[in-house]
C-alpha cells in the first residue's frame, strides 16, 4: 500500500535493524557496559560549553520573535556572515553572506544541491567504499549515482577508472575527505589532479561538473595533516559542512553549502539552493542553532580525544593481526574482514559482542567499518573481544 | 547549467522576489513604519514564556552528549509519548509513540508522507485555494496534485467534485482546515461525509487513499469552534502537525506526523516515514525543539489577539465594501480582489503601501489573501490605505 520504492527500503532496513535489535538483546543478557557498540558517529566528545553559554544568552536577551521566526530560506545574513569571515580568515578567501546556505546538517545540504543541480537520469559520480545515503540522495531526484571501484590499500581516488567513467551525463562529482569510512584525506596534490582531469572533461564534453566536497570531518585531521581547500583548485567547487562534527552537535541539525562565486550559473545555484531548501520542506536551518553556530564558529572539538582512541585502537588491532590503514582523519578505522564474507563477519563480531557494519554498506565488500567515536573506557574494554574474534578465525 | 525544473524555479520566483524587492523599495522610500505587510505567516504573537524557560532548563540540566546526540529519525522515544498522551486527554484517544513521528515542522512532515505513500505518477487531491507548496512536494516524489476547483463564497469543499476525480490513481487526498488562505474550518458534517465518499471509492477502486489533514491551524479557531478530529471520521486519516503558529515557533521547524494504528498497512508507514525522514536529509526533527515541545504541548498560543484582528480587519474591509467570508479560524483573510486580475490589484495595492498575495498563488484567481498574523498598529496605521484603495476603484 505505501510506495514501492519505500516498500523495498523498508525490507532492507527490517535487516539493518535486525542488527540493531540483537544489540539490544545482548544488552539484555550481558548487560549495555559489555556490549561494544562500534556501528555509529555520535560523537562522544560534548559540544564545547561556549554552545551551552550562547544559547543561554540568546534565549535570555534576543527578542522572542526574532528568536523563533522564519529565517530567510537561505539563512539568516548576519549568520552567513559570520561563518564567511570565518572561512575568509582561516582560508584567505573573500566569502559574503551570498556564497553561504545555511542548512539542515549536511544531510540536508547535499539534497538541497542535488536537487538545485540535477535533472533525472544525470549521473553523480563518487568513488567507493561511500555513505550509503548518497544511493538515497540521487534516487530522490531520479539522478544515478555510479562508483569508482575502491582503490586499496591507500583507498585514494583512482582518477584513472574517475576519467573513465565520466560521461556527458556526469553533472556532479561527489567526494567525502576526511573520509568516512577509511578515514582517508585527500592531500592537495590529489585534489590538483582531480580537478585537472575535471577540467579536461568539462571542455572534452562542453559541460559544467560540479565537484561536491562533503566535509563534516574536515576538523578532524591527525598528525598536523591538512584537508586541502578545494575551491581553491577547481573552479566548480562546492562544500557541504556540517557541525555535526566540529562542535559535536548531529541532533541539531545545522550546517551549510559554501556556494563560490566562480562556480558556472553562480546566480541560479545560489538562487535554487535558497529555493530547494524551501520546497524540500526544510524551510530554513533551525533559527537557534544557526545563531548558536554564527557564534561558535570559531570552536574545535577535542581531536586529542579521538587520536587517543585512534593510538590505541589501530595499535591493538594490528597487534592481534588486523589489516587496516591508519586513518588520517574522521573517526573510523576501516578494517579488512577476517573472511571474504563481511556480512558473516559482523555477525560473528557479535558473538564477542562487538557490533561492526559491514562494508558492503559503503560499497566495498570484504572489510569492516569501525567507529571509534565512543567513551574511551568502551575501547579499552572491548580490546579483548577484538582479540578473542581474530583468534577464534586462526583456530580455524 | 542547474536543473532544468530548477531553473523554471528560479524564473518564477524572481517575479515573486520582485515583489518583496518592491516591498523593501517602498520601505526605503515611506519607512518600514509606513509600509503594510500582509503577505506573510509569521506569528506576531511570542512563543510563550515556558518555551524560554523550558529550553534554559533543558540546557543547564540535561547530559550534554544526550542534549545533542542524534536521535531515533522517528524522533526521541519519550517525546512522542508525551505527545500521543497530550492527545490522548484532549481527543479520548489510546496513542503511543509508535503513533508518532518527530518532523522538521508540518512541511518536513508533507514531504516525509508523502514519500512514503507515493510512487511517481500517482495523484494527490486538493481543494482549490491551496499553499502553494503542495504543488513542490508532490513534485518532489513525482506525483501529481490536482485540485477540485474553488468553491465560493463559503470555500468548504466541493465533495460532488471531488468524487468525480477521483481515480484508481488517487493514493492521497490532501486537506487543510483550518484553511490557509480561506480560514474556513472543515465542520464534522463535512468531514463526516467526506469520508463516506472516500470510503465508497476505496471500495469502487479496491485501492487505498489516506486522508492527508495539514493541521498547523488547528489551535486557531474563533467563536468557541471545534476543529473536528479526523482520525475519528476516517480509517485511513493521517495528521501533519506543527508548532510554527501553536506556540509561535516558525524558525525553530519541530512538528509531527500523527498515523494512526487503522490505517492500511499501518506498519510500514510507520516505518517508511521513519526512513524518509532519514533519507530525505531531515535525519531527525532537531533534538532541543523536540524535548522542548514535549514539555510545552499543553500551552495555547493568544488566541484572542487574532481575534481581535480579525474582528478589527474585518468588519472595517466589510465597511469599505470589499467582499470577504468571515474567517473561522487561522490568520488569513480571503478576499475578492476589486478587479478581476488579482495580480493587478495587488500591483495597486502596493501604491497605497498594502503588500497582499494573490490568489492564483494558491490556484484561486480574482481573490487576494491578507495574512492578519501582525502587530495589532499595523492594522490601525492600515486600514486608511484599505480604504483608499477602494475608493480609487470606485471613482474609475
Amino acid at each position: 500500500m505505501i510506495s514501492t520504492k519505500m516498500k523495498e527500503m523498508v525490507e532492507q532496513s527490517a535487516a539493518l535493524s535486525a542488527m540493531f535489535t540483537e544489540g539490544k538483546r545482548l544488552a539484555e543478557i550481558y548487560g549495555a557496559e559489555n556490549v561494544y557498540d562500534f556501528g555509529i558517529g555520535n560523537p562522544n566528545v560534548p559540544a564545547p560549553e561556549t554552545v551551552r553559554s550562547a544559547a543561554m544568552d540568546l534565549l535570555q536577551h534576543t527578542d522572542v520573535l526574532q528568536l523563533h521566526s522564519y529565517t530567510d530560506s537561505s539563512g539568516i545574513p548576519a549568520v552567513r556572515k559570520a561563518i564567511a569571515d570565518n572561512l575568509n580568515r582561516r582560508f584567505g578567501k573573500a566569502y559574503t553572506e551570498q556564497n553561504l546556505i545555511m542548512t539542515v546538517g549536511a544531510a540536508g545540504g547535499l539534497n538541497v544541491i542535488c536537487k538545485t543541480l540535477l535533472d533525472a537520469g544525470e549521473e553523480i559520480l563518487t568513488f567507493a567504499p561511500y555513505f550509503g545515503e548518497y544511493d538515497n540522495y540521487a534516487k530522490n531526484v531520479g539522478a544515478v549515482l555510479r562508483a569508482v571501484p575502491p582503490n586499496p590499500p591507500d583507498f585514494l581516488p583512482d582518477l584513472n577508472r574517475m576519467a573513465e567513467m565520466i560521461t556527458q551525463r556526469t553533472k556532479v562529482v561527489l567526494i567525502n575527505s576526511p573520509n568516512n569510512p577509511t578515514g582517508v584525506i585527500y592531500d592537495a596534490e590529489t585534489i590538483a589532479k582531480l580537478a585537472d582531469v575535471l577540467e579536461q572533461k568539462e571542455k572534452e564534453f562542453g559541460t559544467s561538473i560540479y565537484l561536491i566536497s562533503d566535509e563534516p570531518y574536515r576538523e578532524l585531521a591527525y598528525d598536523g595533516r591538512q584537508v586541502p581547500d578545494v575551491t581553491t583548485y577547481y573552479h566548480n567547487a562546492i562544500v557541504v559542512y556540517s557541525y555535526s562534527k566540529s562542535l559535536s552537535l548531529p541532533g541539531d541539525r545545522i550546517g551549510y553549502l559554501l556556494i563560490p562565486s566562480t562556480v558556472d550559473a553562480f546566480e541560479d545555484v545560489i538562487m535554487g539552493a535558497g529555493i530547494a531548501n524551501r520546497v524540500l520542506g526544510f524551510v530554513n536551518a533551525p533559527a537557534l542553532q544557526q545563531m548558536i553556530v554564527a557564534r561558535c564558529c570559531e570552536e574545535v572539538t577535542d581531536v586529542a580525544f579521538y587520536n587517543g582512541n585512534r593510538d590505541l585502537l589501530y595499535q591493538a588491532l594490528r597487534e592481534y593481526g588486523y589489516e587496516c590503514a591508519k586513518p588520517q582523519g574522521a573517526f573510523y578505522l576501516f578494517v579488512r574482514a577476517l573472511e571474504e564474507d563481511d556480512v558473516a563477519f559482523c555477525e560473528r563480531a557479535k558473538q564477542y559482542r562487538l557490533l561492526l557494519t559491514p562494508g558492503s554498506a559503503f560499497g566495498c565488500k570484504g572489510y569492516v567499518r569501525i567507529s571509534y567515536c565512543v567513551a574511551r573506557k568502551t575501547i579499552e574494554q572491548a580490546l579483548p573481544s577484538f582479540l578473542a574474534l581474530a583468534e577464534s578465525y586462526q583456530k580455524k
